[in-house]
C-alpha cells in the first residue's frame, strides 16, 4: 500500500510539474521557459521524487517503465496492475488540479491542447504517425536502457535518479516538436481526457509505442548486458 | 547560535540570489535569463548552501520548511522561533542589499515589483486568489515531501541537496506566472516590505498557503512513508 | 562483444539525442531550445549512457576518446579497432533513424545541414579552417583531460559521468557557432554522410583535430598528472 | 610543480570556456545561449576541472579563492605566489587563444568588450562603481562560504565540485548585467589586457572587491562554522 501511495504521489508530480510547466510557463511572452524549461521540468519531477520515494516503490511513475522493468526481470508481474492503476489515478488527479488552476485565470478562455500528446495534425511540428511511432518507440527503449543500466548492481550507487531524471529531460529536448513527448502512457491519458477531441482518438499510439519500446529494451538489457 | 548564523546566511543567499537574478537579469534585452534562469538561480541558492551549511543547521532557509519538518517529526518545536527569526532577518537584509544595488544604477527609476509575490492583479499572468492558494499549497507540500523523503535514512546519502535545490528550480519552472512563486514566507515578506502597496496586503496568503502545505506534507510523510 | 554493443548503443544515443535535438528542436519558432538546449542534449546523452553502460565498456562513444585513453595508458591498443567500428556503426544507424523521422514530416522539404560539422562557408558563424582546427584541437584535449582526471583512482568515485557529460555540454556552449561542435569523429562522419556536399570534403578536419587533441591530452595526463 | 600545472590548465579552461562562450555564442542571432548559457559555461568549467584536477591542486583557478582559503586556514601562505602566478598565466594564455580564434572569422571587425569586466559606462546595464563594489564583494564572499563549507570534513564527500561549480553559475545568473561578473581577478586581468581602454583602468576594482570578499568569508567561516 505504501508503494502504491509512492507511485500515486510520484506520477501526480510528474504530470503536475511537467505538464503544468508547459501549460503555465512555456509560452509566457518574452520571459517564458520554452521547450528547454519544460524538458527540465519533466526531468526534475522524476529526479526529485526518485530521491524522495524511490527507496519505497522503486520510483516508476510510468506504466511503460513498470512493464519494461518486468520484461527485464526486475519487477514482479503480480505488482503490475496495482502500480499502473496508482499511476493512472495520480496522473488524472494532477490533470484535474491543473485544470482547476488554469480555469482560475481572470482572462481564461480555453485549456487548448493542455500539453496532450499527438501526431499528424496534432503534432506540434507536423510529424506523421510513422514518425511518432518510431520516435516514441526509440525514446522509451533508451529510457529503459538508462533505467536498467543505472540501477544495475555494477553501476555507481545513488546516482540513478540523476541519470534517469536528466534522461527524461534529454528525451523532451529531442522530441517535444514531434509528439509533445510522451514515453509515458499515464501522462498521455490524463492530458487526453481533458483535452478531448482527436487527442483521445490518438491516445492508442502513446500506449502502444512506449510499451513496445520499454519491453524490447527490457529484453535487450536482460540478454546483452545483465549477465556475468 | 552557529545554527542560527547558518540559517541567516542561507536565507540571505536564497533571497539575494533568487530575487536578485529576477531583479537584475531576467528581463535584460535579448540576452536576459528569463524565468528559466530565475528558476535555476533559486534552486542553486538552496543546493549550494545546503552543501555548505546543511551539516550545521539542516539547511532550512524557509519558515515553511522548518514547520513542515517539525510536523514530520524531524525538528524540535523549541528551535522553531529562533530559526524563523534568523530566516526573516537574513531575507530582509538581503532585500536591503538588493535595494542598495538596484538604486545605484545610473538610469534607475523604480524598483517595480521587486520580485515580490502576488495574486489577482499582482499575479504575473492574472491568476486568481483561489489559483494562488491551490498552487502555493500543493507546491510547498511537494517541496516538503522531497525534503523529507530525500533526507530519510533509507535514501541515498549526500544527494539530498541536489534533489531539494533542483526541486525548488522545478517549482519555479511551474509557477512563476501564477504567483511569482513563493513557497517561502521569509522570501515573500522581505520583498513585500520593499515593494509595498498591495503586495503587503496580499502577504498573508504567502504565509498561510505554504505553511499549510508544509504541515500537511509533514503529516503525510510521517503517516505513510516514515515507518517500517 | 558485450562491450561493443554498449559502445554501439551509447554512440547511437549520442548522435540520435544530440544531433536529433538540433535537427528537430533547436530552431522551433519562439519555443525552440536553441544552442543551450542542444548543448544540454549532447552532454546528457553521455551522462545518461555513461551511468547506464559505463561499467560495461567504459563509455567512450567517440573514437577520439578511445584513442586519447590509449595514449594516456588507460585503454589497450588491441581493442581500438573494435570500439571505433562499433561507434561508427552506432552513429550511422542513428543518423539513418533521424533521417527517417525528419522525412516523415508533412511539410518536409530538405534535411539542410543535418547538424553536420563545418568550417569556412559551412561554419555557422563564418569561422575559418584555422579557427576550426585550433578550436577542435583544444576542446577535445580538454575533454580528455576531464575524462582522464575524473576517472582517475584519486578522484571522487561515481561522479565521472557528471563531469564528462556536463563537460561535453560546456564544449558545445563554447563552440557551436564555430564548427557546430564535433570533438567526435563518429558524430561528424554520420552527419556528413547524410548532409553530403562540402560537408563530406571537410570531414578530414573532424578526424584530424579531435584525435590530435585527444592524443596530446593523453600524453599530458600520463606525463604530468598520473604519477605519484 | 604538478599542482601549478593543474592550476594553469584549470584557469585556462575557466577563461577559455567561460569568456569563450560569451564571446562566441552569447549573442548569436535567435539561437544564441544568452546570459543563461554563459552562466552555465562558467560554472561547468569549474565543475569539470575540479573533478579532473581537484585532487591534485585543490582546484582554485582564482587568486581570490586561494587568498580566501588562506584566510580560512585551509591553504599555506608559502604556496600563494606560485598558485596566483600559474592562474594568471593560464588566464592570459586562454585569452590569447580566444583572440586567435575570434580574429579568424571571415567577417571579423573588432573583439569588442571581449567579455571584460566593468562598471559605470562599462557596466552592461549601467550600474555604478558602488553597485559593482558591493556586488563583487558579496558574491565572492558567498563563493568562498560555499567552497569552505562544501569541502569541510563534515560535508558529504565528493559533491563539492557540484556545489562550487553551480555556485559560480548562480553568481553569473545574478550579476552579469552589473559587472559582467568577475569574482576572479585572473579572469578580469586576462580580458582587460586584450580589451584595453577603460577596461584596464577599472581593473583595480576586480582585484580589490573579490579579494576583500574572499578574505572576510574565510574569517567568517573560521570563526563561526569551522569549529566543534
Amino acid at each position: 500500500m505504501k508503494k502504491l501511495f509512492a507511485e500515486f504521489f510520484g506520477t501526480f508530480w510528474l504530470v503536475f510539474g511537467g505538464c503544468g510547466s508547459a501549460v503555465f510557463a512555456a509560452g509566457y511572452p518574452e520571459l517564458g521557459i520554452g521547450f528547454v524549461g519544460v524538458a527540465l521540468a519533466f526531468g526534475l519531477t522524476v529526479l526529485t521524487m526518485a530521491y524522495a520515494v524511490g527507496h519505497i516503490s522503486g520510483g516508476h511513475f510510468n506504466p511503460a517503465v513498470s512493464l519494461g522493468l518486468w520484461a527485464g526481470g526486475k519487477f514482479e508481474a503480480k505488482n503490475l496492475v496495482g502500480y499502473i492503476v496508482a499511476q493512472l489515478i495520480g496522473a488524472v488527479v494532477a490533470a484535474a488540479a491543473l485544470y482547476l488552476i488554469v480555469t482560475n485565470k481572470s482572462d481564461f478562455i480555453t485549456i487548448g491542447g493542455f500539453a496532450a500528446n499527438g501526431y499528424g495534425d496534432l503534432s506540434p511540428d507536423n510529424y506523421s504517425m510513422t514518425a511518432a511511432l518510431i520516435t516514441e518507440f526509440l525514446l522509451t527503449a533508451f529510457f529503459l536502457l538508462i533505467i536498467l543500466g543505472s540501477t544495475n548492481a555494477r553501476a555507481p550507487k545513488g546516482f540513478a535518479p540523476i541519470a534517469i531524471g536528466l534522461g527524461l529531460t534529454l528525451i523532451h529536448l529531442i522530441s517535444i516538436p514531434i509528439t509533445n513527448t510522451s514515453v509515458n502512457p499515464a501522462r498521455s491519458t490524463s492530458q487526453a481526457l481533458f483535452a478531448g477531441g482527436d487527442f483521445t482518438s490518438q491516445l492508442w499510439l502513446f500506449w502502444v509505442a512506449p510499451i513496445a519500446g520499454a519491453i524490447v529494451a527490457g529484453l535487450i538489457h536482460k540478454t546483452l548486458f545483465d549477465k556475468e
